[in-house]
């Protein structure tokens, strides 16, 4: 299996390792986002493209490699816009006979197999998802575009049940004052329904941490009997994780291209085999 | 669709409530292991048989239901047995044009797919099934087939990292003395390898259960990085969980029947997606 990355920031550089270390894929490329149009030629025998570029840009380097008959996987995480990126790649994916799956970080992504799972398991009931604590993008890129920051960042705190408060570090341009800047952050809307924390810091560089968390919990009703207890819990490296199980998504793309079942996928449409080295048989023998 | 279940334990019984729960279900039938041969006038019309019987009989009812062009799900439990199971049952969906979907309790079932998907994250380490506190079905029969016990239970520990403890309650037949009998019992190959703990009783039934549970842990590898921490746990009731998840399940068979996608299945092999209720599109929406 012919990989190519499209992307060398965290998460393009932790899928080199991670299609470097696999036993069944061969590392074709590694693109920045502007190298692709010209670029083109030398892809002719490449089976899939890790998209690891910003979410907003993933869709539109996804589709046109899915039109080069290149099958794609990518970390698309706008949960809201999920089904429209799906319904718009399933039609170019299916009109250029290649496969997209879209939206295979770990959440969305593996969280999201996890979520349809405890939904099967116990129909009836209530699923938490509790982040953190790790760092939140988007909160993060919201602190810094506040007037007076020089630089930010953003940690999500898991408080239970779904809920999450936020610690943000904050560093001041010259000349602004740390309570004025403080209130414009709390009135962003992004800060304004969350418990959230300002400290002022001399460097924010130093509390940067690329690990995280998640625990998803369930209690539910399974054949009419209640208080079914279900939860997964993931202390981990963020980017690592994201582009390992992109990887294992580039498996199931791959193999889905070959079948002939051409369209875009979420995970949650991926039985965990196809992304795995190795043939069924042994892992059905390792892992049932 | 229509579900058949055929037997009337405990797995049998809850798995009339998931499917009568079921909204896109129809229960069209509850039978006997004894009553298939003369009831198969009455099958026309049934999509998929949910087969709640002992293990050990139920491939040959599966094969039997399959041969009708029934789809089938499954517990089969007896893990080193599966593969050639699979195997088996392969051969006889293909010619049939059925599907079965085979050991689809929890372990082996959706325990199996959190491990396929442990791998897939993390794909270099160590995941360790604990199970318990709950009891074991296997180390009950063994118990209970030692000379002079009359009624026996077996409650599974879990001791961590995949090593297990067995509290054993026993009450004994008249005129055996229980040195000589928990001696016995210790030696059986079922609990020779373990911490055993045996417990006279003067009613076994008094400490009966059907609640269990287990925790799968993983630390391993993803894209070069060590400590990646994974984790699943549940706590709940056996048949119940049992039954609803083979009512998942059922959904997959039926919907790779549809598709033309006949022969057997272990969970691995199937997408979360497959089990629910409702349109794919809704499921994205919801889930993802």
């Amino acid at each position: 299996m012919k990989v190519i990355i499209i992307g060398t920031g965290n998460i393009g550089t932790a899928a080199q390792k991670a299609v470097l270390a696999a036993p069944d894929m061969e590392l074709a490329g590694v693109y920045h986002h502007y190298e692709i149009d010209n670029a083109q030629c030398t892809m002719h025998n490449v089976d899939v493209a890790l998209i690891c570029l910003p979410t907003r840009e993933s869709p539109a380097f996804a589709e046109k490699m899915l039109r080069m008959g290149i099958s794609t996987v990518d970390s698309f995480d706008i949960h809201t816009q999920i089904p429209e990126v799906r319904q718009h790649l399933m039609a170019v994916a299916q009109e250029a006979q290649s496969v997209s799956i879209i939206s295979a970080g770990w959440d969305p992504g593996s969280d999201s197999m996890i979520r349809a799972l405890l939904q099967v398991l116990a129909p009836e009931g209530q699923t938490y998802t509790n982040f953190g604590p790790g760092r939140s993008m988007g909160h993060t890129v919201a602190a810094k575009a506040i007037k007076g920051v020089k630089n930010a960042l953003s940690i999500t705190l898991p408080l239970g049940k779904g809920k999450h408060g936020r610690h943000v570090y904050v560093e001041l341009e010259d000349g602004y004052d740390f309570d004025n800047v403080r209130q414009r952050l709390l009135q962003d809307d992004y800060f304004a329904h969350d418990a959230t924390e300002v400290e002022q810091v001399d460097d924010v560089e130093k509390y940067q941490t690329t690990g995280h968390g998640v625990l998803l919990e369930r209690t539910g009703v399974a054949s009419g009997r209640d208080n079914q207890q279900l939860e997964f819990k993931m202390k981990i490296d963020n980017p690592s994780l994201t582009a390992q199980f992109m990887v294992g998504c580039a498996r199931a793309a791959y193999r889905l291209q070959k079948e002939g079942r051409y369209g875009c996928y979420t995970t949650i449409e991926l039985a965990p085999a196809w992304m795995l080295p190795g043939s069924v048989e042994a892992n059905v023998r390792a892992l049932v």
